[in-house]
């Protein structure tokens, strides 16, 4: 059947809340409550998996078809209190710990940025203090926003608070942009993360960059959170907090299948606002590639011979 | 869980292929190649699942909620070949014929209108020729369209010459728009139809003109069509071949509220091209209600006490 | 072929500048420097074009295919000066009383409302004086905009001082909104106009507002200028002044089709500005179709037999 | 000046934090965590004062230009707490009990409804329990949301909690589409509102539904709450919630204009999404107009000579 | 005159079906029945003429007027079956066999890409098998889809089934993205077919791409199919099979204009949808500088001073 | 508060129309009558206002605040005629002249490129004749626009006539796209203006770039003028006479960042059209951070230590 038709999970895997027997959950966090200028990501999840309908089996790079070598299943979405983000974040990282098993990958569909937060709380669970790989055009470390302590711009400042993830084998890529505050990228540095401004990324080298995540990383078990908006506006235009000067998918791409030998725990495509993606829907075109990049590196991580660009 | 989250299925209903114990069965039906203008509408059923997510439980006419008093599957879609109308018309009917059960009512969800007839089949074959109630700004009664024999102007003429339809109890309203030739109103007339003209409508009387329909079609199994470009494309603007002096919204529910006491067998919306209707999406928004109208025309059926506009 | 397809000209007749031999003339005019507001009227023509895609030949009030009655051609567009006015008006002016004669009817397409006073202009010349049949939100009677003499609120001022037009025999209907300064309603008036504000339509009743412009403009030569913001917004979004409370499609055309027995010398329809239209182009739908039934009079006017609402 | 220039306050008056002196304040109030479908009312406040560059001075209907027979000050935006509901409606509540006088109506424009709670704590803080004339598709009276106490579906019963409203002098006018429960109309109805559905507004007739109001709230001090989807989507696409069936913007503007004699001390305008307004932007535009009546309706009732429909 | 107005042939040439004498014939085929996901292709001939009131005369690089060089012609659109593909296919063949002489090259704006195999049998049929170059993220060389012979995948496999294509002279460029089966980019390779994939093309050399080039077609006569999706999404977003990670189009046009020498026989630029292309049109902007850069390059060949990038 | 709320001036700064003892103004100039294609950008100053709610306040590059060390203040706009250019650019020149001082560097936000010549007028009149810097896909170095003098074809030869701009020490960089006649690019050369057209930029090299433009400029007193069209379609869509193979916004940033030691006196910023930059606005926000840069240059000479790049 053509794949626009039909119930839309993501490419098409089965809808299921057991992910007992699972390689990869796809899970959607339809949240947005914590954004701070455009909002509308809580729609981000179904837009994504629409556009999975632009997804075919084969990945050429890895000449592999990610889906026969993994069972991958889509849970639907965490359930979330749309305007309550303290009971949202609650209720889903009971919901997660709950419903996650170490063998089994997540990959979660935001939902602005605060959904790092509870996801990271129930990888931690089963895996300990993560290594986080960290796309983004922000550093996502406040302490606060509003005065308030959580929201897009807090994930990791709230998951390192609870020791979910290890800064000193952490590093973020793409920031830019105009900050709030003189401090608001050495605070991360600070806290133990490695920080790549896009100042750093010209000219481009995909080699250096991947070879800067994996020293970073080393053999801990990584969380790959990817911010749509690290990907210029020209690319992603539907999202949240825009910032020009970013990155090409063709180089984000790049970089992603260089990630050769990591072990991932967990992956999430966050901060797609579809309202502001009419009518060809790139920013949702962009965010599936990416999450299939992410499918395609883990089935080439579990077949003998390793293929790539 | 909040409306718009999870898979969209419509209304959440269960996902099923099994149609032997559902009373209702939504039924998807992505095809668009009978297109004469706009096209698109291949992603109508998807667009209108997900617009399902303004709808709630209860009916405030009916004072019931349809989902307590029906069971409601959402089938998913038919398959189809895109591209090619006499495969995917064929092994549609066929598909139809083999799922569907005499005490499940479809409503299908399109598609352009082209997909009547293959619905047509399969609700005839199970019920034998229906009486048609047609909402429509165009007759769709032509035997060609560029010289070929099936097309979204077509699907009338098609089930009629297979005897699916008994023009003598079925009415067409909504007419108005220019014509291809002298005739082409004449024609469904000839062809044993009651048509109701836009230009008959106004001054606007539901009781008047519910009662001419439950008149034609007496107590014969019915079929409703309702193509949406029947409304005003102020109130539709995403469809294929807008007419403007249509209904509105209000008159259409109106109408279709006084129509207590027929024997529907089967039910479609059709002709909601997504892609035109970014970015409130109203098209899809009305056409979600109108389905919700028929499924609480469904449910009071089945009620004892009838309470009404 | 298909409507849609070829090199667009209205309806797909021949484009000629010769128009010695024509019925009527599509003309379009594509200028929008005299905007007070929102801006790009300028592609109003290519756009109302584009929709005729949508008109079929045969006109089901009239029971004839206007074109069958009528030698109509596509001028193809007026010169214009884009941000030079009065540059504009006269190089159209003359340009206008060149190509036109007395036995070919001119339809315009505009362009913001300042068009109607080169266009008037042109008419006059070849008529004398005409009686005004004016569909608009506003009374277009200023006597300047900013400071300046021409504009798309003056072009009936403009078209007074020249004594294009006999005001005496004229009518503005649809008048609603916002006015600049008290007496904005009344100047029309002062100046010999018969006016119809909104607040007088309700309950709308076709015949009378028909028989009032039948009484007003008698056996004078006439020339219906039809600003699409006459339209409610819900109808014709694109467009650069809109008010709200304004007519429905429905509407218009019932009072549009009472109009028999008028001499008709000329007709625009201005202010579609397509870069708000998007996606659905529902006010060059519109636009398209209210042409049509400009057309559908003048062929009605020529048949012996006359057949109506 | 153009309208359209210059920073935009509503329809350029001065902008004041003091209210002191005037007549009337124009507050934005950007708040959306209350939504529970479609996001983006924050940015209401700033579209409907662009919006306001459609707006000229002079009321015909009433023969007065408004801003001379009225102070009036455009205050800016209420401070909010993106994201978090109950530190917003504390803080702007006693924001706006401070700021606030007797002498000056405010007119608030939304942001989601759930901003009408703290604009009543202000209000009848000021004036005491208020007569709430309510025009909405919904009722608004939920006692939770998601189990939360405060969003846009609850404020009018966390007003009535307070004693902030007179129910038996209140009145909610254009309910209609599906509901939670059975009991969300008779809920307000219980609680002890008038309420006015949809399907009673047919035959429309303005003089008797503003009989109604005006008979329902007496000489009590009225506050009127307009939230956007009272109008049809038609009219107002770009709303959180739309409901297909409801008024157009003439019935609306005529029962307005039918309300002389009520002692006004308050309205808001709410649930404008500018996100889902491109590109025409008629619901902003719409919005103005509304907001432009209460502004009349206000002047009307200071000048000795009253004149209406 | 404005290059905005007026009857929108391709940069205003005239209007010919008379090919006899012209050097080039623009060649609009608005057929996209043969589309497997999004769709509207079928109005990218209107759109690509419509932004080419965006082009002036002047083409600095080869430092000539195009058109003053080369006889142009707009042939109007090839006459479709919306809807059957076989028909159109061999009606479109027929009538572009026909309709062309040697002496003329062919430049069709699509439509779905489809369309190339009935142009290469008109192409062929006057110059025999040609060198294919063909840009696109695809291979399009499918031999069925949904089990169907001809369809926007399978165009060069349809020519290569009838000789028209050799392939040993020709290449593909811009392959990337998700495929169907694993060997969808071998097949091309052992029909025989050059292909360059994404991963091949950074860092970008346009020198060696168009040497690359060169030296595959030689002397051959060429056909350069341009399917707009060999851009990025972010610069063609209006397409039907997005693919993220594509060419700029800075990078296309430096390889175009590195194509001195090559004997260019027909070219066609498909794949635009202009329903996605709202409210900028970017992507019929990009479709039209490239058409022009086939038209300069054209030029450049008749001229007997080469100067270029 | 968060930044999208209030009263909408440039990043929240004052708005204040003395510009005594400012260091920086902006200065919106919403004229749009000059323009050749598609119109529009009088909204341009509105929408990059709303845009800098997403500008925060500390600059990253230059480590500091650029609103702490200067004293920015918003002037609002400059009264315009619409539709009148010459009566514009007469009156904005002289209330410009009036308004500034030389301690006041205005940053002027466009409306089309018309609006440099009067904002030239002022400058000059302060600061003598400036050294250009001018990032454009056009020279606009034209003596007339459809034989007019004056339009946003014109405005550096409308400046050279009155000796505003010193060519020699002036630079024009990002010509590329089709021309109107032979000598297009050789015109501004023959002017005495530096040219760098997008040929000459690949491989792109921010250095050597930057290290032309302050060459070229040496310690004159400087003009930046920025047309958004400088940026590729893909990063700056909404704009009137898009040519594709533009800049990237990063390729810009990187070179505007490296232009310390110039003496700026002024800058714009001109041809953003926000009615073709819906639904994600991203042309406005990329001139939102250019302007951006302007501040952070401004500030950034002002401190004592240079940090940069």
């Amino acid at each position: 059947m053509p794949r626009y038709t039909n119930l839309q999970t993501f490419m098409r895997v089965p809808a299921s809340k057991d992910l007992g027997s699972a390689d990869v959950a796809i899970i959607g966090f339809p949240f947005d409550t914590g954004a701070t200028w455009r909002v509308g990501a809580r729609f981000g999840p179904a837009a994504i998996r629409q556009a999975t309908a632009g997804l075919r089996p084969y990945h050429p790079t890895w000449r592999l078809a990610p889906l026969e070598h993994l069972k991958v299943v889509d849970y639907g979405d965490v359930q979330v209190v749309p305007g309550y983000t303290s009971e949202t974040v609650d209720r889903a990282s009971a919901e997660l710990k709950d419903a996650l098993v170490p063998t089994c990958v997540p990959i979660f569909l935001g939902g602005d940025h605060t959904v790092s937060f509870p996801e990271l709380r129930a990888v931690a669970h089963h895996h300990g203090p993560v290594a986080l790989v960290h796309f983004d055009a922000h550093t996502d470390t406040w302490d606060q926003q509003w005065g308030q302590p959580i929201g897009h711009g807090t994930p990791f400042w709230n998951a390192l608070q609870e020791g979910l993830i290890d800064p000193g084998a952490s590093i973020q890529l793409g920031l830019r942009g105009s900050l709030s505050v003189d401090g608001d990228w050495e605070r991360p540095q600070r806290l133990g993360f490695e920080v790549v401004t896009m100042a750093e990324v010209d000219p481009f080298d995909a080699d250096a960059l991947a070879g800067r995540i994996r020293r970073r990383v080393g053999d801990r078990p990584v969380f790959l959170s990817f911010d749509i908006d690290a990907l210029d506006p020209a690319y992603a235009p539907a999202t949240g907090t825009p910032e020009v000067g970013g990155f090409t998918t063709r180089e984000v791409i790049a970089v992603l299948r260089r990630l050769a030998g990591l072990r991932f725990v967990g992956f999430d495509l966050v901060e797609v606002l579809p309202q502001l993606d009419a009518p060809a829907q790139i920013t949702a075109v962009a965010a599936a590639n990416i999450v299939y990049e992410f499918l395609g590196r883990l089935a080439a991580a579990r077949t003998p011979t390793q293929i790539g660009p």
